[in-house]
């Protein structure tokens, strides 16, 4: 038995493929255009961990997604978590969770989905501006 | 850069526990209780398959959930759909898209999260009561 991937609706697909792979660094796999069905969908995963995917649903007709607090979040462990909040923060996503601890932070796509993001081994050292920003709503 | 776990909220650790282990086949890898924050953490993975992981977040003080279509669903490759939907149809899971083609098929948690299940390799030969199965409600 093989976990294959989470799927996720999302209602602007550029918007999440910005977010998704422009700013938190996924990469798309694969594409398939559904033409009678009106839906799209894509195939993303992480860059040297292609077996788990993230599966984004379009619906070519509105849906309006309001979120669902039983879906909690993807988490993602990654080499370097300063410079991956550097570098969405520059891109304008909100650090809701910064990672004051060097360990571990939180954004959220454009439909609100949760990411965690997760320091591979050990906490990095404190370090500024991480360690005095605050938290920014939920996640 | 690498997948960790989704992460589900659930309402009644047991009954999920019972669907997603006894049922569904997935294995408890640990198990964190946290008296403080008054929740418990439980880590569930495919057997052969530890790497990708669902994360069951059980808040001891009751919250409702209520699904929240943008979370489509979690995915499984398995050996053979048929026995193990048989399996699930035994143990009282409504079978919601049964594997009519061989290929693919739909449940839902307790929570009504959906988990879909894929045929490993080439669809299985039509086979009843599959066949001839309809359809039950949404997933």
């Amino acid at each position: 038995m093989k976990y294959l991937h989470t799927m996720l609706r999302v209602s602007d697909l550029d918007a999440s493929l910005d977010f998704f792979c422009n700013k938190l660094g996924l990469v798309e796999r694969r594409r398939k255009d559904n033409d009678k069905g009106r839906f799209t969908l894509v195939f993303l995963s992480a860059p040297g961990d292609e077996a788990a995917e993230v599966e984004l649903t379009y619906n070519w007709d509105p849906e309006v997604y309001t979120g669902g607090r039983n879906f909690g979040h993807l988490a993602y462990r990654v080499g370097d978590i300063y410079a991956l909040c550097q570098r969405l923060l520059e891109a304008g996503v909100t650090i809701h969770r910064p990672p004051r601890d060097g360990h571990m932070a939180f954004v959220r796509s454009p439909d609100g989905i949760s990411v965690e993001l997760l320091q591979a081994g050990d906490p990095l050292p404190p370090a500024e501006p991480w360690s005095s920003m605050p938290n920014v709503g939920s996640w």
